[in-house]
């Protein structure tokens, strides 16, 4: 198998180092990552501006680049710039640091990598884990899952053409595994708005985490309860259920 | 009524200019957009960095303000930072300069705009023009379209509960309007490999559009054939079809 693998915390994060060392005793491996942080990107890509390339050390069996770019655009060009020559069997992305849950996988830019997967045609899954700074013992025990959940789909991944898995590991101890929907999240207090030493009005994007009602069996609630989320996210975004009333409308 | 106006390609694009006045002759206009371009940005939000705000003008009848942020932090500022003691009913995010349609739209800041605003509980449309760089007076013509499309709708907001719409108008006379589905949109020839003055390897993003088969009344070749497209998209991303598939491998 060959496995591209990216993220959006940038090529030195702990969680693709220790992911692409894991992945690679079971798949050849190669990485592009963004060559700094670029988390909150959604699916940005870059258009306005070069992207330059840089190769990169992780070990000797896994070839790795970074890039002057988002995480779609690792995706894109690891695929349809980098690795031509190599028939990329899966995307992976990740291992995030913290989680991608709810309505924020709408600003996730790890899932965007894999939903960049899916439109290059590539199944594709994003990982996150549940902590923020975690350590490289943790994230290595985290691969371990994620190299789980490859072996348990590797024969099955045409059910993934339409769909990408958005996966999320709950800290602590690992119950087992859950098929979730994606829950609702909201915050509060969002918008804290500051002035700088010479009286210029800023804001900066915060907030705490509301409670709301729902749905069964969501991601959010599944890995507070100590299981892996597993949530297959779409690629097409057309509300089909609505055509008809608009028709009558408009 | 009460209209919160964005958009991806900045405050001093002819785009917004007009559809803010155009709009604000049925409606008490807000403005909140980028300082800059910011096309393709995707869903991204500002997290890492402040958001600075400026006042600015485009005419004495309209509340408006530049921001360094994204088309999505437009939205959120506007509704939780800027203009709090106002009840937004309705956002707007436009006009494009140029087509979001099909699989682009998941790049697409002026859709992610409206999908925040989704986020937010208002109800959202997303509005972009089928040609490049077109004049002033073409996007005073647009934005009456999107007026008959505001009136048309404003009994009926609570359609957008779940979705945004995602209007494109046509290049040159416009036929009438239809409610489609995303179409697919790939590309071909996407990376330009090229090499810096000192030899440097850079690619930049371009391709040509590629024909493909799609799928009936889809929104690619409804504006192709002069017709304004207006399709609902979805928040929710769950896919809910596979999970039972999922729950039999996982």
């Amino acid at each position: 198998m060959n496995i591209l693998i990216t993220n959006d915390d940038g090529i030195r994060a702990d969680g693709i180092i220790e992911l692409a060392k894991e992945v690679s005793r079971i798949a050849n491996v190669y990485v592009v990552a963004p060559d700094t942080q670029r988390s909150a990107t959604g699916h940005a890509i870059t258009i306005h501006s070069p992207i330059m390339v840089n190769e990169e050390l992780i070990n000797e069996d896994i070839k790795a680049y970074s890039i002057s770019g988002t995480p779609a655009d690792c995706v894109k060009l690891g695929i349809e710039g980098i690795f031509t020559d190599i028939n990329i069997d899966l995307v992976l992305s990740g291992i995030n640091n913290g989680p991608n849950l709810g309505t924020d996988v709408i600003y996730s830019g790890t899932a965007s990598a894999a939903i960049e997967g899916l439109v290059q045609n590539k199944p594709a899954i994003a990982v996150s884990y549940n902590e923020f700074n975690i350590d490289k013992e943790t994230y290595k025990e985290a691969s371990k899952h994620v190299v789980e959940i490859i072996e348990s789909m590797k024969n099955k991944l045409d059910l993934l053409n339409d769909c990408i898995l958005n996966v999320n590991i709950p800290k602590g101890e690992v119950k087992g595994k859950k098929i979730t929907v994606l829950g609702d999240r909201k915050y509060e207090n969002v918008m804290e708005e500051r002035f700088s030493p010479y009286g210029k009005r800023y804001f900066w994007i915060g907030g705490k985490i509301k409670s709301v009602e729902q749905e069964e069996n969501n991601d959010i609630d599944c890995v507070e309860d100590g299981y892996i989320s597993i949530t297959p996210v779409n690629i097409d975004m057309t509300n089909r259920k609505k055509i008809k009333d608009l028709k009558d409308i408009l």
